[in-house]
């Protein structure tokens, strides 16, 4: 069917339109969402086992709910589809994820039912307790409903958040939207646990049993009687204590089936009389609807364009992740001391054959960035060597575990930084671009910034075996860049041409956009050398001393200006006495909206047309 | 008592002399220990209440276990001065803070029996979880054990390391040191839990009885009976789910009375048998031993010289957290927009009477920073002005949420950035050296460091009222300093003195240092001027342009170099063509250890006499 082709979906225009359904209606409507949801993700790539996980409850929830009065906070977003498509976007869907369209994310500026931004994990009950404080405060009305997946509450902001919201009298509501997943299979006692309370369907009717005979207090046997009698209080709290939640404030309620609009709409309806913190368990099946994904969730959490018929991506190439953990492997397999840590990214960092063949030596802590660090420290302490491979926007939740717990006592460790630099589509909250700034300033670390797999692997047996203290190996999403014949790295830095007219200095994948510039130059009659930094910091005094030979110096930065590379090399030019021109492109003061990777890189001068257009002398 | 009449004290030299004592003669240990640490707080300052809290509790592990082979991580560390006291660091004691003595808190250059260097909270289960794991994988005995207090286990990061410790086949052991404070009053859900569960006196009770009755099925009751019949297992999770830390997979023991020596002897033996992750939940009385300290541990908790007979602190000063309170106080009477937070530090930040008169507008959110702005963030949508007021080095632990959940959707919140710059004798972890580098990276912030009180009430003005985005305002540790009787404060910037010989730029409290040292420049000769900026981020162009003027400009910086102001200062000078001199004095790439403020600024060049030696032109 094609879009004029939806029954139901093609009336609806806003939450007040679903209200008009049926049970019935609703559930046909739930099955044209979802194939909506699976032809827009197979072209324009994006999340697709989230949202076809949360459809029902979507719908159930602006059924339910007076939305946008009342305020729905997703965490991470990935799940909004449905939301988007329910309040007034469905028609610019096809947009998601594009360069000036619709945001793979909730995003307050483009619409009032997204009530906070989202991208990182675990953020949405501290969020939304803040927002259901502030209505307090203002005497407002109206619920105020955090959605969290399991996955998201093994981080420890979300346990923050828990603490500080529970036995709250305000308005408030979790819905854990528990799929049994993060991105790969949830890990921790925290999933274990709620493995526990999903498989006890006897739960509820022994504790109405339970409550009966106290209430009647029939004659029972005889010390529990006596017990019954004597500290009636004392046993409640054995027999009623029920959920982690309970301990934590909250009322609640639960397991509810996740794709049963019927039962998620008394679920919440009954949760609407509590003047209390109440939590929903809500279980879902990621991928529900789509064969491959159902089979397979972790492979269409987040991915790329596809084929419907086949599940198999449009296109793929092997990527810096997947040869990072080949490297590791090879370096695993001759040195026991290397262990591997992920948050919950087994996958997305290349690490699934290191799991496999290093088990007792790879630890997936959950979405926890701040315990990886720290526990890397444990375990570095012991003299391992841990490699934390972390997506670089993810391991901003580490900044100071980085300084305290690593860099202040010496710690060896090695930080395989993905996704480093522009990322795309996924937009502002996911660009790897603040990690140069944020380790820059912290003592006793190192950064190296390959462009190319033979880099990678140079840098990573550097970190391990030839440095001390903190070593992090900053790489792009996907595969490697274009390559000159003639090009061949050196050890601290790389210089590439014997052009005497400008220099120009950058690191990691722009060397490859530079030197298609450089080549354009030369055409235009601009003799230039490319002085490419390995190690980006701390930097080389020699490859500044070679810079400070020529007359025009051009930096070029896939990262913040602020506290990035470009700024301490003009320092130290000046250092040298250096009395030529320096021209600094780097992202200015602002956060990078999501387009393609090289959208974003033409946007920003840092592509092959933005160089030769930023070297301009006469 | 002097140090060399302790009678069992003297003899005590390592751990293995504690095992020879009796029960009894551990308990006059104990009091000769406190004793110590009393005197030594007295004369340097230091964390009293905490240490007076744990001496038996570390008299007990040090007994039972086989330390240093066994490994203790204290989470804080602040409580680790019997520690210290057993493990033949006694007679340096009274070097405790001091510059090149012991440090405040553990350290593993200092000795082999602290196992991790701490400072911050919520890293010990983490961290002891990292060691235990790389043991098991070197196939190495020894235990691991974290030692937590309730307050530190609101911090995400401690739930992190449970989720991922839990239910570990592992020798791995926490003990969570229960004295129903944080630093002030524990606040949140898991305080309360914790009351709960050490107010059940009856509890080990019922659950045997229940256990007696489930072996023996006795008849009972009718519907009961048929139910432990048909669904034994059933029941026995209601009836045996005893605390959250059994449902995170732990062993749990206690509560245990921490101040009686025998029982945690025989809690922490039993405890040993158990293979498998365990946590040992001890109830301590902070401030123990000490009735100033008992009665008032949130005003003993970190303190400074006092006088043992009155409890009178001997020298106090108004300081710049206290005129931050009283400031925010009366904007908040007029404005019901501003909220403040705090993670768990009122009296530190000098909130006490905003969370007196603003009840409804004043957070108390637990050792919780990423939860505290991310909260914020959710208040600020909804159009409150939260201002979180937290120390510089805690602040670190927010970087991602200041990014994600504040700078990328713009929200207006205000950072009072307290104990900013070198914060003397609890040293490198504390120093808060890092906020400006970490700041200025990020888009949408604005950063005022004020050096006078009427500065930081100007700069809080600006912040609520003329600016969007974030805005920080850093103010250090302490009083006001030394203020010329003819400076005025300018807008965004001030210019003190009309010399033309060399330019000072600096900011915050040493610009009070830079005008002594004007002063005796120019007995020199020298003819000064400083520019001091009382904006930060971004940098004034006009103030740039001004300094352009000077043939020698000197910028001295209380913070890391490295994405600090002054190398920005210098890029913005190169743009201006500047052609003089320019020399930086800032943190180079080190931690700054403990010692006296101070004699910190001297060591760094900070301060009178080292700006006067920098400025050494002919």
């Amino acid at each position: 069917m094609n879009s004029s082709e939806y029954e139901y979906l093609d009336k609806i225009n806003s939450p007040s339109d679903l209200k008009k359904l049926s049970i019935e209606e609703l559930n046909i409507l739930c099955e044209e969402i979802r194939d909506k949801l699976i032809k827009t993700v197979s072209k324009n790539g994006g999340h697709l086992s989230p949202n076809l996980g949360t459809v029902e409850l979507t719908v159930a929830m602006h059924y339910v709910y007076n939305t946008p009065n009342d305020k729905i906070v997703w965490d991470v977003g990935h799940q909004s589809y449905t939301h988007k498509i329910l309040t007034g976007r469905k028609d610019r869907l096809d947009t998601i994820r594009k360069k000036g369209g619709l945001s793979g994310f909730p995003k307050r500026s483009e619409s009032p039912y997204d009530a906070f931004n989202v991208g990182h994990s675990s953020t949405s009950i501290s969020a939304a307790y803040g927002i259901a404080r502030a209505r307090a405060i203002k005497g407002e009305k109206g619920r105020t409903i955090a959605v969290i997946g399991d996955g998201a509450l093994t981080g420890g902001l979300a346990y923050e958040g828990l603490n500080n919201a529970g036995r709250s009298n305000k308005n408030f509501t979790v819905i854990l939207n528990d799929n049994k997943m993060s991105i790969s299979r949830n890990v921790g006692s925290i999933a274990k646990y709620l493995t526990h309370i999903r498989i006890r369907p006897g739960y509820i009717k022994i504790k109405k049993i339970v409550e009966k005979i106290l209430i009647h207090t029939p004659v029972i046997g005889n010390p529990l009687r006596k017990l019954l009698l004597h500290s009636k209080s004392k046993l409640r709290i054995s027999v009623y204590r029920n959920t982690i939640f309970e301990d934590l404030g909250f009322v609640y309620y639960g397991p509810v089936d996740g794709h049963d609009i019927g039962k998620l709409i008394d679920a919440l309806n009954a949760s609407k009389n509590v003047n209390q913190a109440v939590i929903i368990h809500v279980v879902t099946t990621k991928g529900k609807g789509y064969h491959f994904a159902e089979e397979d969730p972790r492979s269409y959490h987040g991915i790329s364009s596809f084929d419907i018929e086949s599940g198999e991506p449009i296109s793929s190439k092997k990527g810096f992740s997947a040869r990072f953990g080949e490297i590791l492997c090879d370096i695993a397999k001759k040195d026991k001391r290397i262990c591997a840590i992920t948050a919950a990214m087994k996958l997305g960092t290349g690490l699934a054959k290191f799991s496999h063949d290093y088990k007792e030596r790879f630890f997936d802590v959950g979405i926890a960035e701040e315990h990886a660090v720290t526990f890397a420290a444990g375990l570095a302490t012991e003299n391992m060597i841990p490699v934390f491979a972390v997506y670089s926007s993810f391991l901003q939740r580490a900044y100071d575990q980085i300084i305290h717990d690593a860099a202040a006592q010496e710690i060896h460790m090695v930080l395989a930084i993905d996704r480093a630099g522009i990322v795309g589509e996924d937009g502002e909250t996911h660009q790897g671009v603040f990690d140069v700034a944020m380790l820059s300033s912290i003592p006793n670390v190192t950064i190296y910034s390959p462009c190319y797999f033979d880099e990678l692997g140079d840098a990573m047996n550097k970190a391990i075996y030839k440095h001390s203290g903190i070593v992090a190996i900053r790489y792009p999403r996907g595969g490697q860049p274009y390559r000159p014949n003639d090009y061949k790295t050196g050890e601290v830095y790389s210089v590439y041409g014997t052009g005497k007219d400008a220099v120009i200095v950058t690191y990691g994948r722009i060397f490859a956009n530079a030197s298609n510039a450089k080549e354009i130059l030369e055409e235009k009659g601009k003799k230039i050398t490319i002085l490419k930094l390995n190690r980006i910091h701390p930097i080389s005094k020699e490859a500044v001393k070679i810079c400070s030979e020529f007359k025009r110096v051009y930096f070029f930065e896939e990262g913040m200006e602020n506290g990035g590379v470009g700024d301490k090399f003009r320092c130290m030019l000046d250092d040298e006495g250096y009395t030529g021109s320096y021209e600094l492109t780097a992202i200015k003061d602002k956060f990078v909206p999501q387009s393609t990777v090289d959208e974003a890189l033409s946007e920003l001068c840092l592509d092959c047309a933005g160089i030769v257009n930023k070297l301009t002398w006469n």
